[in-house]
């Protein structure tokens, strides 16, 4: 398997390593949206977000807390996106899960929103019940 | 105080509730993205991913990987976006944490990233170290 994130995970590739321990890395990414945006992973490969075990995702996310805590500390921007891709239709581009930590600033102007859509009348509630059918299956 | 987000919780403004649990609930955006686009939220109020604590961010985790199951399972989209907007800067227009689950497919076509930005030589190093200072404070 070749696999980026594994590669820095074993010491194979370069990274700017923020934070270690035994289930989670963080580093910045190599390309990133604004300086100091940053990764958190399991160190174990799970292709996305679906895949990780739930005590791993509780490490992933409260590893995620502190880092965000620290990328809006130490580099004070005024606030942060918490991205996951999660298939190449979503814009998946390594597929070993990660959070995105983006540092936002009022000055960056980005425009994450497409077009906001509208339902129609009754199809809000069709799409409710077919996630709703899926969730308790 | 006047958060829309309570106002579902408690039942005075109506939404297409997906999921509920003593701790989270889940429902439809009601301008999404695209059709199925859920939101999952802590039931107490706090107003970012920084203030929710660990045990409530598990919680809010763990269902939020429930529901993009449905989501994905449910309406067969081809991958899905998790995203927290954090701060104005960010994005974020209602200051009651929540995490987007927002269905994709490979026709939408939506640009989520912006131009990547290169980082000169030595400053990605610089930007990693403001960070686990933060950090490790």
């Amino acid at each position: 398997m070749d696999c980026v994130f594994c590669n820095i995970i074993a010491g194979k590739e370069p990274a700017e390593i923020i934070y270690e321990d035994e289930k989670v890395i963080s580093f910045l990414d190599i390309r990133p949206i604004n300086f100091g945006h940053a990764l958190v992973i399991p160190k174990k490969h799970y292709e996305n977000f679906l895949a990780v075990p739930g005590d791993e995702m509780n490490a992933v996310s409260n590893i995620t807390q502190k880092i965000a805590e620290g990328v809006n500390k130490g580099l004070g921007c005024d606030g942060f996106n918490i991205i996951a891709n999660n298939g190449k239709a979503a814009g998946q581009t390594v597929f070993h899960f990660h959070f995105h930590i983006i540092p936002r600033y009022n000055t960056d102007r980005f425009n994450y929103r497409p077009k906001l859509k509208s339902y129609d009348i009754g199809s809000m509630k069709e799409f409710a019940e077919k996630i709703r059918i899926a969730v308790n299956k």
